[in-house]
Formats: structure tokens, sequence, C-alpha cells
């Protein structure tokens, strides 16, 4: 409990910017993620680990909602205008907590969302560094294609994944073609200031992005052959060699394995244990770097009651380890 | 099958020690814990491993109990004087085994046992060092409390918890206040003669404890950082460096996850897999130093019958593991 | 995508050698194992990962079961004409393509057949080595006996293992007494070009023969012990010190822990997790010297219908695998 954080003055104050919003993605009821996670109580759980914690209500993005009257689609991109001004403000809103010396807690909602929360932490710490723990690497652009020989099933599951929420990597980046749309995200996020932890579900364009920009990602393959500590060793390593800059933690709770967390929106089998998981997030704490925290996915539409309950309580215990309750400090 | 052991004589014995006792702890039903295991057939599977077994029926201390006619609580101690009877009396029973020559195998009932079972092996074997697997500490004081924040209900399982069950390791170490009833325990235990595996619900007061004790531990953490294989080297290096030492393997099944043996009275999600449980009985075994064995805490009342059935059969295959079940001999 | 093979020549073609056969073992069922495998889509998928894939249906055995009017036990041996004139045509098969310069993928069936697929790969590659994932050595002889004590239960138990595949190994290896019935087998396989990985169930004849004979075998205690990655490092340095050896991959899918691959004849609890049966494949083509797969003992009739779906799927994702579903390609 003693334990400090470099940047984040005491009394140590976490803000929760609930978001639900599922206009990156087609399927409904991933906006309700955020409430069932504060219901949760997690406001309660983080004060217990010596947190103070700001919550005003989550933010419904009311207005941005009533004031698109139409919102066709641009090329591939669903929802674009939604998306794009939605994510700006939660760009604002994260950016605003982190100036304040806060620590944002961003629950979604969908992944998406990651667009504002990114660009809020590196408003305020340009040299942030991103830990992006998913079982996707998000990174597709309008233009990336999946050039392997894949079913007709695949290839419109694909499609349908290629919703913005499978995008928000490239546009940090500024990797594919500019959306006029999207002018307001600053392609402030390096290739080398990523790093992925837990990814199996990557299509052949996907892929080619990662290698031609060089940009560091431990599959599961990876965890498997090192072991989750080596992983988030050599993943600090890359993005954070003197445990020195500020580290943005995006999860999307697919990273874990459907049995874990059964109540997402795009489960891949053969994902991160409960412990793996918890790990990384403990790991992470250890570092006093973290900056901004991102869970992202949780979908209580998808699955029945326990499951859903079994996600959401999941959910918590990742932010309560991400926040400080580590057995290393024992 | 051709192992020796350092300390246990051919032809090798291991005397089963039966205690079907709860009083250290508030849930009924883990004194049936001793009788599933009987029936399922512990003592064949163990002289199936080419051990002499002695089993001449659990020790059901109604002696002790009808000579108790009232054991009011001594400030937070339940039971105390009937606790302390009990643990004198298998104190006494283990050491005759150790005595003898013999490996005492002691099922329970509650971790308060072990109170009785390690002040048995120490009577016997001086320098024997102990590995506790746990998902907690046990480790709680008369006096220690939890200073975190917490809620009213993990106060009142924390408080509930606070049963003398989550003591013995203060009372074997002579830590807090010294409850006159409990004169018998001679702190023989020496601080740097135990370690911990598998630890996940230890609170504030254990902490502070076990820091300024410089207690070693391996929590769930570690065990996810190194690896097991790992962990069991660096515990048996802390207690055994030249492994030429006795071993006490103290073993509640609460370690394990929930989902490998729900029917325990405390469980913790998080826990050692079915395979890294096992791997620490066979390592343990491989020292050639084992000199005596506890597996506590399976609770066949807390669960649905397929749930007893799979703790007990675990159980079984924990105490064959610890007993020479093993791959390494391949 | 990219990555090529040191021994199968562009374009590479797979063989599916469907072997619906259940005459080394006596559940009925196994037969059934790939029909299943193939109706799943393996063809398909396979030709997904830019795989040429060559499939003429499932080889029936008809004309050798019509001409066996008897097939008296010899000895232990059940049905030793119809295990060994079948297992002589796998081999023709499977050496026929392995000729062709394609890979054939042998899908069962019981391990029997392993005499067969391994024959026929020595016919093309005298100097490739054997992985052999199983629960299991296989590596009974005739006059193998289990010396330890064991219960009445567990006696018959292996007594009805010790059909034939459980002895494919020693039959291919001329270990134990010859059967004139197998004379078409040449004990071709060398005792220093097999390694086992994921063995838990081993009697103590097996595993006399193993030591005996100096047979590198990496059990679950191992896995726990180094971790996959490592395990899988050192068995590959055994066989294929310079990862320049052809190798033969047979995979009984009784490798895998029950709750991965439940729909199996002798399935045995603490197995290989969904990830390390897929590291392990991965970790195999990634050595680029694959000749020949085989996928065993997936029994679509010893569960209900969703477990039997579940081991098919993992089967079918086991072989994607093996053939280039690769993470470590990103
Ligand atoms: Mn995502
Ligand atoms: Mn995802
Ligand atoms: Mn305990
Ligand atoms: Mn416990
Ligand atoms: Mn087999
Ligand atoms: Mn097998």
């Amino acid at each position: 409990m003693a334990s400090t954080s470099r940047f984040i003055p005491e009394p140590k104050t976490a803000a929760i910017v609930g978001c639900p919003f599922s206009g990156g993605q087609p399927k409904a009821g991933v906006d309700r993620g955020p409430i069932h996670i504060v219901e949760a109580g997690i406001v309660q759980q983080l004060e217990g680990l010596g947190w103070k914690v700001k919550f005003d209500g989550h933010h419904e993005f009311e207005d941005i909602n009533s004031s698109l009257t139409s919102d066709p689609p641009i090329g591939l991109l669903k929802n674009p205008r939604l998306v794009s001004r939605v994510t700006e403000a939660v760009a604002k809103v994260v950016g605003g907590h982190a100036q304040n010396g806060e620590l944002p807690v961003t629950i979604g909602g969908d992944h998406s969302l990651a667009m504002g929360t990114i660009s809020g932490t590196l408003s305020k710490y340009p040299d942030a560094c991103v830990i992006w723990v998913d079982a996707h690497a998000d990174i597709n652009t309008v233009e990336s294609t999946d050039s392997g020989k894949t079913s007709l099933l695949t290839r419109a599951i694909r499609l349908a994944y290629r919703n913005i929420h499978g995008m928000p990597v490239s546009f940090l980046m500024g990797l594919g073609s500019k959306v006029p749309e999207f002018s307001w995200v600053k392609p402030a996020l390096k290739t080398d200031s990523i790093v992925y932890i837990g990814l199996r579900d990557v299509d052949a364009g996907e892929k080619k992005i990662l290698r031609e920009n060089n940009i560091k990602a431990f599959s599961m393959h990876e965890v498997d052959k090192y072991g989750i500590g080596k992983v988030v060793d050599m993943a600090l390593d890359h993005v954070n060699p003197n445990r020195d800059r500020p580290i943005h933690l995006s999860f999307d709770v697919d990273a874990l394995d459907p049995s874990v967390a059964p109540s997402t929106g795009t489960p891949v089998r053969g994902g991160l244990t409960f412990r793996e998981g918890h790990y990384i997030c403990e790991a992470v704490y250890e570092t006093q770097c973290l900056v901004a925290l991102d869970l992202m996915e949780v979908n209580p539409s998808l699955a029945d009651q326990p499951s859903v309950e079994q996600t959401v309580a999941v959910g918590c215990s990742l932010l309560r380890a991400a926040l400080g309750k580590l057995w290393s400090t024992l």
C-alpha cells in the first residue's frame, strides 16, 4: 500500500471514465460493460486499495448522438462520424484527468475508444508508451486486406471485424489512408512505443503492417515459449527499458481465454489464463509508471448470467491488480 | 520405486493419522475429509507405491470432547481448550510415529492441526524445515488486525477466518501474545525454516508479520513470474540449501485453484493448477528428505457430489505424488 | 505463409491418409475419428494455409477385413493379423506419398497405425526422427509386465491397454520377442531417434524399457519443471540437434488434458493444455523439418456431442498448427 507512483502525485486519484459506447463494432450490448463494472463496486474496490476515486456517472455522449442526423459509412467504416466525435470527446476527458495528475481508468465499450484514451494520455505525456493486451492487433487500416486464402465465412467475419474497433492503433500511428473525418487524431504514437501481449487472431494484412513497421508483439506462442514472467519483462524492456516512461495499459478483455472471460464480442481460444492476465496488471503496477488504464470489450449481452457475472468480476479484478492489489508487496 | 529416503529406514512405513477435527474453524464438515480420503483407498494406493502402511482408524478425540464441559472463547479464539488439547494429542501421535522411523501422513481436518503435526515432527527432527502450501499464510496472531480499508463483508469474513486455523504458524513460532492454554506449544519453528508456496489471500496484518520476520513466501505472482519449477527450487534453496534437512510438507488443499479442488472452506481464485500441485509434491519427494506430510482442509460438506469426489481424488493423488508416484524416476 | 520446408518441394502438398481403423485397441468408435476430422473441413483448412491437399477418401481396408476368415489372439495380442496387414498397407500408402515429395497427414484411428506411418516415413527418410506426443509411451512388448503392486482394477485396465496400440514403438525398434506375423516391420527406428513429450501413465515394465534403452522422455513433470518452450527445445536438441533431420510428428490426442480433448479412449488427468499442444505443433513446423504427421485416438463415440465436437475441433486445430498456422511468422 505504501507504493508510490513516479507520475501520479499523492493523494493518488483514479478517475473512472465510464464509456458505454458500441459504435466502433456491430454487436449490441458492449456499451453496457462499464455500467456492470461500476455496479459491481469498482469504485469502492479501488478505494479499498488506497486510491481516491472520482466518478461522476457514465459519459452518455447523448449530445453527439442527437447532433448526428445521419452517419453513412465511409468506405468500410461504419458510423465514422459518431466514432470520431465520441473518441475525440473521450480524448478530452482523459487528457483533462491526466493534466490534473489523476490516473484515468476508462471502461468501455468497444476498443475504438482507445483512439480517444491514448490520444488523451499522449497530450499530457508525449513520451508515454502503450502496452496493448489483446487477442487482436486492432491495427487494420482502411485498405488492409487479407491476402490469405480463406473461407467465405472467415472473410465475412473479418469484414465485420474491420469495423473501427479493429483499427484504432493504425489511426493513432497515422498508418494507411487518411480519413478526413478523423483529422483530429494526431499520429502521435510511434511504432516503437507500443508492445502487444496476447495476440492470436491476426490476419495477413495486419501481420504485414506489424512486420513492415517493426512493431513488437508477443503472441500466445511467445507466452508459451518463454512464460508470462519473461514476456512481460521483454515487453517492458522494449518500450520502457529504464522503467522511466509513463505507461498506458490498454486491456481488451478478449485477451483472456474465453473460459475466463466468456462475455465478449470476438472471443478466441487459447488465451491468457486468469493468472496470466492478473500477472500482467501486477507487473505493470510494480513499475510505478502506470498513468492510464483501459478495460475494454466486456459485453454483458453475449452470454448467460453466470458468464456475464464471471466476466465482470474478472474485469474488476484486473483493474484492482493494475492499481495495486499486488502480492509482490508482501 | 528404488528410491531411498535419507531419514526413513527400510522397510519404509507410512503412518496414516486420520484427524476428523474441525474445531479450529467454523464450517461443519471438514472433519469428514480424512474419512473420505481413507474410503477412497489411500492405504492401498500407498501400498501400491511400495510403502508399508499403518492405519488403525481415525483419531476421534472423544475423550477430549467429553472432558470439556465448557469451552468459552478466549478473546477472538473459538474453542481454544478443545483445539489446544486435540493438537497436543496429535503432536504426540505424530511425534511417536516419527520416533519409530515412520513417516506420518496426517489427513485433516482443519489446518489448526498443523500446530500438532509440526510440533510432533520437530520433537524428533529439531532441524526440520517446513514447506507450507496454501492460499493463506495462517500466521495471524491473536492481535494481528487488518489495517487496510475493506468492506464490511470482507471484515466479517476475515474475522471469521481469524479462527485458530488461521493462526497455527504464529503459534509454532511464538509470535504474538502468549495464550496460556497453548503453553504446551514450543516455539520451535524458526522464521527462516518455513517457506510458503501458493499465497494469494493474505491480509495486511499478516503481510506485516511476514515482512518484519523476513519469512520467505512465494505467492501466485511469483509462480507466474518464474514458473513452478523454479519456485520450488528457490523454496528448497531457502530452507534446505544442501537438501539435507528433514522436510515437513503441509499441504492445504485450498492452495489449488477452486476449479481443481472445489470442496474446501476458504477457496480463492487464481490458485495452483492440478499439475503444479502435483509438481510440488513430486519435487519434495525427489529430495529424499520428506519426513512428514499433512493434507488439510478437504471438506466434503461444501459442494455437490461430483465436486466432493473430485476434491477427494485430487487429495489422494497429491499424497501419492508426495510419496513416490514420480515421473522423474522413469 | 512464405515459409519453406527443407524436405517438401513446392508446391507443398499434404496427402490426407484417413484411417478409420480400431483393430489395435478394444473400444469401438475410434475408427470414426478421421471421418469427423475430414467432415469438419480439414482439407479446406489446410488449403487456407497455402497447401495443396490430396484426399481421395478414407482407406477402408475392406479387402483385408474380408480376406481374414479368422484372427485368433497370439498370446496377449488381439487381432494380430488384421493389425499387421492394415499397418503394412498404411506403411505403403504413407511411404508412397513420402516418395512423391508429399507430406502424409495420417488421421486415425488407433495408435497402432503408427507402426505403418513411421515405417512409411523411414522407407523414404531413413534418418528421420520421431516426436511422439502422448500420455502413454506405447512401448510395451509382448512380454513386458508391470512389476508394481497395483489394484486388480488397475491390472485389468493395463491388460486391456496391452493391446497393440500400446506397443507400436517397441515393434518399430525391434524390442521384445519377435512376432512372426509382424515380420514385415523393419526395426528401423533407433532408440535415440525418438523423443516423447507428455507422458504421465507409464507402467513399471515400460519404465524399465525406457531406462534400459536410454530413450529420452519428457513427462508432464518436466513440462512443469521447465515449461513447454524449453522442453520442446530440449526434445529437438536430443533428436535433431542441427535441425536438419526430417521429423515425423506422431500426436496422440490423449496427450492433451481430458478437459481439452475429452473424446478419446484412454484419457489421463494432468495433461497438456490447449496452448501447450499447439505450441509443440507450431515449434515443430518452425523447424521446417516436418515430413509426416499423425493425429491419433480421436474417438467420437466416447463422449457427449459437445465433447466430441470439441475434440474434433482441437484435432483440426493441432493439424493446422503443425502445418503453418504460426504466430512466430508475424
Ligand atoms: Mn481490442
Ligand atoms: Mn480483441
Ligand atoms: Mn491453511
Ligand atoms: Mn488455506
Ligand atoms: Mn498413443
Ligand atoms: Mn495415449
